[in-house]
């Protein structure tokens, strides 16, 4: 397609795939059937060894890289570093992208029809936790054909599942690739998703999960959620560089109720564009995930104990200015790594952006992504 | 007071001063006549000169130190700072601590009936900001006939205040001690004031500001925009230490509506109870003073310029945890007063605490304020 630039894979379409046997999930519950909804970008090599899976975070989905449509004026979320030529390069690599059960965007979750009452399952849709989302992506690749990924690759929550393939499934990936992630949350972190919940739930229009049935959306509830998360998101700094102190008027208003500064428009925006695009039901879920996510519990909290039966090599990366998942949560990960004897690079980059950077294009990461895919071998 | 102890003010009792002269505002309306609510300690002496006026911040009250009954289990917000032979000294000073204008602890505010409506003013109290809250407290040192402050101290908003008296009415204190606090916010500041106003702002039951008048309270909102503030009061470190990943239960539950981790139910209680006794309007009100405050702002950005006039010692304090208002903020502040060639100290105290900490009794906070304040000259 030559409207798309050189380095982009170009035109992609959605896949789907049913799977029917059933899902035992963590919570207790199973699924007795689902689907999941994936890209995939670039060529299946003949061993089927060239293999990438890309992990998504909270508000992601299966659409990485590419465009679906001629007119399409935004690629996929992870386009900067999935194409020809680029850090995971899909010349080389066959590249993987799903929508995590429990999503929004095509994958069952809890907008989709409960088969049982025939009505959308709304929040009684099953909590799905991190070890649920590597069992359900492991039989997307017995689906492939592929016994063993060359690489399963993540930032935030998507690093959370990269971390978890090689503690669960060690001879399934070649490497690990663990962006701006922990191996467990801080009561910080949990107190800010809970914030996001308690806006949510508290949403008259959330109609305690079963908005879809009553034709409502919790939109302030979810624009409020998304609003918190995104000032997470950002550096203290890169947002005073951004907006500073700049008014939306010349003039001061001194209105109680309305907007004065620019941050102030920027995030309102925000939030409802958010709300308009994500299912609140799957930001509920997404959010207990990340909660959730912490190995090492079984293991009385020894996280270098957990991680013995990691066979792949790891590739830990921070970012100076991430507030969210600091240098120290990631370095903690990539010492419990070394304790336990494992094969690991650590690299903590210098970034303004905050915990965004991990989807920036920041030359250094950017570059070092590069350098550590391109040494991984696959055969032609 | 045998009950109270040894180093309490003991029983106090409010004062209320009517002010029928009209006051001006920055919004440019103004006030025909209003109420101030304030508490007083110790003695004033002879020389009038022993004064100490306490400004408080964004839910903060008069009643700073003692106890208004026999049966009260707490002391005022400050009595770990405020009694006979405290860090600030009643045996020595005259303590004034009063109830800001558009308050909900008894000074007129958003809850007051409008003389001209015979209603609540709701959101339509006008629009008070620091510099307001400054001019009315020199008419109520006035009418208490203490014509220059030994002191004025606040932390966070009420440290905005301190210094606001230095610019504004540089003759009428000798010290101004302003902690944990900045000469203006950042845009992550006010993007987190502007959740919280949203949270209540999209409460349906904010009735656009006239709750009262439909026997509502906005209190999802009002909890949420609290749960949001805590978290940026305490430090992450301190959030770690209090809570971890503590469960509430042993077993997890999977509930994706549900509390899962101790501090998720600590911080719904947080909110919950301060719904019950803070008033949405005055919230509103008290994070857009913070948001305005800005005195460089009139001087093009020029905070050196800004700080000129000021005639009083300075002593600024900051606590290395605190990420709302970091020791980064102060330093700026205490380099400004040193450009303008004034007298400052600066210290920054180290402290687990977060923003929390400018109201707990850390020894070396505790000290360092005490050495200072009795180094303050006053006459028998």
């Amino acid at each position: 397609m030559s409207q798309f630039p050189a380095d982009s894979v170009g035109l992609v379409t959605p896949q789907r795939q049913t799977f029917s046997e059933p899902l035992q999930l963590a919570c207790g519950r199973s699924l007795a059937n689902y689907e999941l909804v994936y890209e995939t970008y670039g060529q299946l090599n003949a061993s089927r060894s060239n293999a990438v899976l890309i992990c998504h975070a909270l508000s992601g989905h299966h659409h990485a890289a590419g465009y679906h449509s001629p007119d399409d004026r935004k690629p996929g979320w992870w386009d900067v570093c999935i194409g020809p030529g680029k850090a995971i390069d899909t010349n080389r690599f066959f590249v993987v992208s799903l929508n995590n059960l429990g999503g929004c965007h095509g994958s069952t979750g809890p907008s989709s029809i409960n088969p049982d009452t025939g009505k959308a399952w709304g929040a009684h849709f099953p909590m799905i936790v991190v070890e649920d989302w590597v069992n359900s992506q492991a039989r997307l690749a017995d689906h492939l054909g592929i016994r063993q990924w060359a690489a399963v690759v993540g930032g935030s929550l998507g690093g959370m599942q990269a971390l978890q393939w090689a503690i669960a499934h060690p001879d399934r990936l070649r490497h690990c690739v663990a962006i701006a992630t922990a191996s467990k949350l801080s009561a910080q972190n949990i107190a800010f998703n809970e914030v996001a919940r308690q806006a949510i739930l508290s949403d008259p229009d959330f109609r305690d999960g079963d908005y879809a049935a009553h034709g409502l959306v919790p939109k302030h509830g979810l624009g409020l959620a998304r609003m918190v998360g995104h000032i997470t998101y950002l550096s203290d700094d890169a947002m005073g560089q951004k907006f500073g102190r700049e008014l939306r008027s010349d003039e001061l208003k001194y209105d109680i109720k309305g907007v004065e500064f620019q941050v102030e428009s920027y995030l309102r925006y925000q939030g409802q564009e958010f709300s308009q695009r994500f299912d609140a039901n799957t930001y509920l879920l997404m959010t207990k995930a990340l909660d959730y996510y912490d190995p090492a519990r079984a293991h009385g909290g020894d996280l270098a104990r957990t991680l013995e039966p990691v066979q792949a090599r790891c590739l830990v990366m921070s970012f100076s200015t991430d507030w969210r998942f600091p240098p120290s949560r990631s370095r903690e990960l990539a010492n419990a790594l070394i304790a336990a004897r494992k094969d690991v690079s650590y690299l903590e980059i210098e970034a303004d952006q905050g915990h965004d950077a991990f989807l920036l294009p920041i030359p250094r990461y950017i570059q070092a992504l590069s350098s550590y895919m391109n040494r991984i071998e696959v055969d032609a």
